[in-house]
């Protein structure tokens, strides 16, 4: 990892944790180049990736301000992880509802890119944080592509799973948002009544070879998550 | 403007009009380069700058393909323009509401980083497509910032009187997307009932300098609004 990748790693990890939250920026390029014993072109190339990665934005003369940057990575629409990274909360608990091989119909398999009848898991669980339901997500993944998929690995990150121990390269996610009615179902799962607002996330997450790794369905407690998500000027 | 630049807004306006949407993918880098009479190199810049941008990926060695993208720059997530931007439909229409200067409140020069009693613009109006409501907007303007808006310029994109009338700099924009009740005053403008989900976003708009510019607020009907969202593997 090149200094200047190692340094914006120890910064977000810093931000993270809330190191410079009471001052709302950050030190100095001067002071930063002290501290990590480093050139200003160094730094200023960290800051830049932190910049890119929507944790900070310079203000001309004044300084490196902090972004309100949600660091949740399960409500950040600008991180490609989604429903299968983990929540950061050590509250926060899995029920698997269901985990099944079965076949693609027509439906899936176009939303899927893949044949019909081709064989698929299929995963229903709910989150929960603190006890509390907070989300309903009912998944598809191609068994050519996840060979296997167990109760132990669902429990997880299945984000890990994937590039960590299947060694899939990801490439990027495409999201829908809506608002609709709760289902009867959903609403009995979130502890919310039928025809409550649901906040509904559609998700496919693309392999780089552009292969759909993962199509799910998120039915987000409308009362207990926010979806978050930062645009940079391209002009 | 670069030549690879040219080349990949050429492209995009392609894309949006449709032209590749039957093949779902865009044409080979060597009939590009023919086509455009240059360079492979010139070509592949151009091609990386449309997958930067989201609205292709490359399959090594079967082609560079279309992402089902949204084009509507109001619900595209990605961009930062947002309900200040134009609808694409012809059909698009805006009724305001309200248009005056008010003075900030606490809670309000919180959001907006600005003093107390600061003089703000306040717009609230309602967007149509095909004559049917799909969008209540709220937003607040400093004017220190925006000495000037006139229903004139509130009646069409006032992202475009930012930047090309007043000049200002975009930096940045951060989003928050919930669902929560419909109330009566917006089910009304909306042609809803009251207590019918709502999608709602809040929106804060920042120069380049780091100063917020637009904070607003959009409820959107929940049949006839999506948002659009996509990310990108950074690792």
């Amino acid at each position: 990892m090149a200094k200047y990748h190692e340094i914006s790693t120890e910064l977000i990890k810093e931000i993270v944790d809330g190191k410079y939250k009471e001052r709302g920026k950050l030190p100095t390029e001067k002071e930063l180049s002290l501290h990590f014993n480093t050139s200003r072109n160094t730094i200023r190339s960290a800051i830049n990736l932190l910049t890119d990665e929507g944790y900070v934005y310079k203000v001309q003369g004044s300084g490196i301000y902090l972004r309100p940057v949600n660091f949740d990575e399960s409500t950040n629409l600008n991180l490609i992880k989604g429903f299968s990274s983990e929540h950061q909360e050590e509250t926060s608990k899995i029920k698997i509802l269901d985990l099944e091989i079965i076949q693609a119909t027509a439906e899936i398999a176009e939303e899927l890119n893949c044949k019909i009848g081709e064989p698929l898991y299929y995963l229903k669980r709910v989150r929960f944080v603190d006890d509390e339901p907070v989300r309903v997500e009912r998944s598809y993944y191609r068994q050519e592509i996840v060979p296997y998929l167990g109760k132990e690995i669902a429990r997880e990150s299945i984000y890990n799973y994937l590039t960590q121990n299947l060694k899939l390269q990801i490439g990027f996610a495409d999201r829908k948002i809506q608002a609709d009615y709760l289902s009867k179902d959903d609403a009995q799962l979130l502890g919310l009544a039928e025809n409550d607002p649901a906040l509904i996330v559609n998700e496919k997450i693309y392999l780089a070879n552009g292969q759909i790794v993962i199509l799910g369905e998120g039915v987000l407690h409308f009362k207990k998550i926010s979806l978050f998500s930062s645009a940079k000027n391209f002009d």
